[in-house]
């Protein structure tokens, strides 16, 4: 990697310059609530799922002006020396909520909140939008395909299809949103998520022939390897798989061809070789609908790369990062005053918000509440927001498993509609109860 | 940034058992060619932009196993004691020829041809086609936009909307491919890409008005700064900026309504204030297509966010890195044959190529050409590719500037069909002498 240790200039230079207008206007210091959200799903999707949380946190830590970003700035003319003395000792200082990893989020839900002065909230706003931007698209994506997969695993194999960074990222928020494991081995290093892998055709092509190479391979990796076997004839390899390896073999990988018919005729094969057990895994451009369709197919697991990685058609989430109140004097205890672009067909969403889910006496939610006060608990309110940073201590880290149950809850609590495929509106209706 | 410094584990799992297996077998030690390119354009585009060569030799530098990454294989079970230690002891130490960055290509152009041992080649391919397919897929959508500017400045501002390597790296692709500058900070201080930027709604929202809010960043910014005259009501504002800035403002931007109507609106305005010289920029959501409709509108410079860093459509290039020829014996001199996986409807392109573009007499390129032996030099035959690395030692480095110049000449040199943005068949036919 050639990547800086600092995030700090993963930024907009307008947040910095900005930043120097309100050290000399005074109102750098004033409070500011900013919050993140998406006006609407990408095209017909039913829900969308909230991921980056995690490295968004991991990110602050990070998020620190050294020697090497003020060079920088300076010599590049960035910002001047008044500006430049504020951000060598700039930390964020304020508090931070936003809705749990994994957790669905519906049009207008408020997913994160930052509370700061302006200076300290402003200079987030790139960072917290690339890192959810990116990590929203591909965990709402990945999250369909789960529900097409039906629980059959899915491995997340697409890094070679996106940037190697966003590779990482993609396979930390397919894992969240329901996938069983990745090919993307620093995925593995840096976050825990498994990681698998069968082999390429030109591990088949290296060798002088198909037995050679699955021989190769079985002599290193054992006979529960998953061989490949459509580099030339599907049925020979199949054969010579089973010859080789024996009944105990651990799978087969087709990656090309009409894989519902392939998958039937080698699933047969394989049990009239007594290699019963022997698991059928493919891949090649598969989407959630192509994983749909093959529900019905006699496949044990799925492998999905690029439609995975671009978000399936929705490779941004579209969030937004909104000044929502300020105070007009700068002091901690000020009063926030409702703020608001004038936008024509967009409803004003002025003023700090809080958020809850209520459920119907099944348990399944029925609608997404955006509250402009904290809402008193009752029954049937299950509130979104958690507290991530308190005073600019990270209080919100957890285990990355603990995203990927709370998504699996999530999404088996909204109502049957939301797990179609089909095209349709938002699975829940967002209200602003005490609007006009 | 919580980026690892080594870029080795920045890989598919399979390239390193595929490596364990090839090591049992003795065949990891053969001479191989991989080559990298792709089938197809993206749906009806006419030409492709080759970008991440630069970042790839960054990338290959970096590409070691220390001991954070073999304590996390070993760790994880990922490959045995002998792979362990071979990988301790990895550097690559064949050879790489690639097109040169900014170069336009075509269906079927080997735009990287990577030769070494198997071993050593194989390890590359998942980071090589990560930094490829995004960076490939941003410049390619970025020659686009500004061949629909016609000349007119653009700003690269989509950071927020994609991953935050992503972001850096895209502002770089843009760049090369004729964007004038970027928003991204990283990209500026990593490799000296022009940085830009104006300010945002939070700024006018921060402020008791946007009276003070304008005078605020004329203090800090100084009159020549670009002022966003959208929040409230755009004449009123434009009237404010001249008012405070006098008639040297630099600019505004619009960034809401229709756009063509605003510019038109605010140019005879400023232009009434005395305000000639002062440049309108707009931003919102634009396209290659949105950017050619403005062609006739008043403006000076558009900022393209989000149909950038998704490459407008096409977010991934989908290339492939093909294994095309390998030696039967572990020497270095053995000889190379060709091989290829049996594909329906995919001609065989085993071997090693070489490829060159036509041109004719007026210096317009007519075809690609990829052959199977190195052509004979010939007027009208420009060779593409150029050496990258030899004998493991990086030699095809250059400035970030040499491939914006280079893609300006080779898009210059496409047939007039290639420069029209709808949707047709590759502008140059990719044609391969010599093969039945």
């Amino acid at each position: 990697m050639t990547e800086h240790a600092s995030s700090a200039l993963l930024t907009d230079r307008y947040e910095l310059t900005m930043l120097q207008g309100a050290l000399r206007s005074g109102a750098a210091h004033r409070r500011a609530v900013f919050e993140m959200f998406a006006r609407r799903l990408p095209e017909s999707r039913r829900y969308g799922v909230v991921a980056g949380t995690g490295r968004l946190l991991e990110a602050l830590r990070d998020f620190r002006f050294g020697t090497a970003e003020l060079d920088y700035l300076s010599d590049a003319g960035v910002v001047d020396e008044p500006t430049l003395d504020w951000l060598a000792d700039y930390r964020f200082t304020g508090d931070v909520w936003g809705y749990g990893e994994g957790e669905c989020y519906f049009p207008g839900s408020p997913i994160l909140v930052v509370e700061g002065t302006f200076a300290e909230a402003v200079l987030l706003e790139t960072l917290a939008l690339s890192v959810y931007n990116h990590d929203t698209a591909i965990a709402s994506a990945a999250s369909r395909m789960a529900v097409a997969a039906q629980g059959r695993p899915m491995i997340e194999m697409g890094s070679r299809r996106t940037h190697e960074g966003a590779a990482t990222a993609s396979a930390r928020a397919a894992y969240i949103a329901g996938f069983a494991s990745t090919s993307n081995l620093e995925a593995g290093r840096r976050w825990g998520v498994p990681t698998a892998g069968t082999s390429a055709h030109a591990f088949t092509l290296l060798h002088d022939s198909e037995r050679h190479a699955f021989q190769a391979q079985l002599d290193a990796l054992g006979p529960g390897t998953t061989l490949l076997v459509d580099t030339y004839d599907v049925a020979r390899a199949v054969g010579t798989a089973v010859e080789l390896a024996g009944t105990g073999l651990g799978g087969v990988r087709v990656d090309s061809g009409d894989l519902a018919a392939e998958a039937a005729r080698v699933r047969t094969q394989l049990d009239g070789l007594g290699a019963s057990d022997a698991r059928i895994v493919v891949t090649g451009d598969l989407d959630e609908y192509a994983i749909q369709a093959l529900a019905i197919a006699p496949v044990d697991g799925y492998g999905v790369g690029t439609a995975l990685v671009t978000g399936s058609g929705a490779p941004t989430a579209s969030l937004v990062y909104k000044l929502v109140a300020r105070s007009r004097e700068a002091a901690p205890d000020a009063p926030l005053e409702p703020v608001a672009k004038r936008s024509v067909g967009k409803p004003s969403k002025g003023g700090r918000k809080w958020a809850s889910r209520t459920l119907d006496e099944d348990g399944t939610a029925t609608a997404e509440l955006v509250h402009t006060h904290e809402p008193e608990p009752r029954p049937g309110l299950r509130p979104l927001l958690r507290r991530l940073v308190e005073g600019g201590e990270v209080v919100g880290a957890e285990p990355l498993d603990a995203a990927r149950k709370r998504h699996a809850r999530s999404v088996a609590e909204l109502p049957a509609a939301a797990r179609r495929m089909s095209r349709g509106e938002p699975a829940l209706p967002t209200e602003f109860p005490g609007r006009p």
